[in-house]
């Protein structure tokens, strides 16, 4: 049996690449419909606070780029997916084992991904490298920071946390390469690896800056 | 005697929308400044929680869209109403029953209002459904959350408050259609009707979410 | 010998200003820096409160202009220069009679200079006399104001400090009319001497509004 590398080329990864951005998008919704639960915000609070924390990196990405509406505006998915999420943390009160070890690597994967997304948008928009890192590091934890602000408390990316925006550095630092050698696609699944591997050894080992 | 329709039309209802728009600017400079008053600011500090408080919603908003620099600073109205509110609020210590009602019945018109054009200006960038409904929610009640979140407060909207951006929403949901099938002006005297109406009885019956 | 009045208009004058803004930068990424410490923020908190301190209020800016990404992210001397900060502050803590004195004087000129920078931007991008003083000022008091935000407290600009935003103000008033004259360097220097003048004076003599 032949496998198709040409549909594995033009479908899957691109598809997963896209598929892991939704579930991006989906569990932060769920972090900020949470934390709207915390502060026993009314439904208008989780929607505002699900929308900041999913889309609120790549908006603030998008408007520095000035290329046009963010595409969280634009692509009919993202308010859905961050609004499913804000429902879901309305509706199950998310906690426990399971679901932190399935949270911790599903952000650690996207974290990665948002930086080496960002990055990779920014390089396109003919930007330098430290401009696409400052970009990337915005898109991966943009939104959180945000959300923090909002609801009153000093960003977490600050200090005090495991090596969170430095993973999204390190993503960045793998990306930019790869991508000025045309390895688009490539360079992102290295910058997820190196990203969320990071992220995921830092938290373990309680590594900080 | 002929009413003269045609001059309705042409003059009369846009101007009464502009005339709207301008007392929401007017009013939430006003409600900027006496913020600023009750926190001990300085002149600088009335100007700005005034611009913020009446122009940050459309700013905001015109940012997102990304068709160039915002309304707030393009329409020379703008500027200048927002800081006579601010001066109005810096003379003059608006309180008393009279005023409450006055705000009260001005501030839900503008909310219909507010939320009608900015989910308009969002069709007619050709964005969807949803992102037309949180631009419109956005225009209607951004300003005044920034504003909370620049004076520390954790913004009002996010829960505990009677239905006020619930209100700016089904404004936006009245407008979509009508906006789509062409009746633009009819769309917004529409949305103010219900935005207002719902945020009235809302405050009136105490309905929260 | 002559003096090379050619060469002082082409190279030194233009030249000095881009000095004054680097120099600007560099002062407000420390102070960024220094805050970050007082925090006790790891390096990224070091590095995002330079970045916001020295670059947040062309940034915003920039984004109102909506002529393209900020100046911030283009020109490549910008964030170096506002991550060089940061590491200073990170490496020296700065502190002492002479480091304040330096420190205020250098602010003051950049006061000044960046107000009178943001407002020739906004003119001739055709913006009124109204907005352009908006977007002086927010030049040059916008990545303090977000800055303070961010840690969580209330702006410092909002209130019992000494004319800061005033003196951008009057830079502004400076230059407006010189640039309108077609005299775009002079009124800079202009608005330097006078925002630089005003917040010194005003800080001796202890003037608030």
């Amino acid at each position: 049996m032949d496998l198709d590398l040409g549909w594995l080329l033009r479908e899957l990864i691109p598809g997963s690449l896209r598929a892991l951005d939704l579930v991006g998008v989906f569990l932060n919704g769920v972090l900020g419909g949470t934390i709207a639960r915390r502060q026993r915000f009314d439904l208008v609070g989780f929607a505002i606070l699900a929308i900041v924390s999913a889309l609120g990196g790549g908006i603030l990405r998008d408007t520095l780029l000035q290329q046009g509406p963010p595409v969280a505006l634009t692509d009919p998915w993202y308010l859905g997916t961050a609004l499913t999420g804000a429902l879901v943390a309305f509706v199950v009160r998310l906690e426990g084992r399971w679901w932190n070890r399935t949270y911790l690597v599903g952000d650690s994967l996207v974290l990665g991904c948002w930086a080496a997304v960002g990055a990779g948008r920014a390089l396109e928009a003919d930007l330098g490298v430290l401009p696409a890192i400052l970009l990337g590091v915005t898109t991966a934890v943009g939104g959180g920071m945000i959300r923090d602000v909002v609801v009153g408390q000093v960003p977490a990316v600050f200090g005090g946390n495991t090596l969170y925006a430095t993973s999204a550095v390190f993503a960045c630092l793998v990306l930019i390469p790869l991508h000025e050698a045309g390895l688009e696609t490539a360079g992102v699944y290295a910058a997820i690896l190196v990203g969320a591997g990071l992220s995921l050894v830092a938290r373990r080992r309680r590594w900080t800056l």
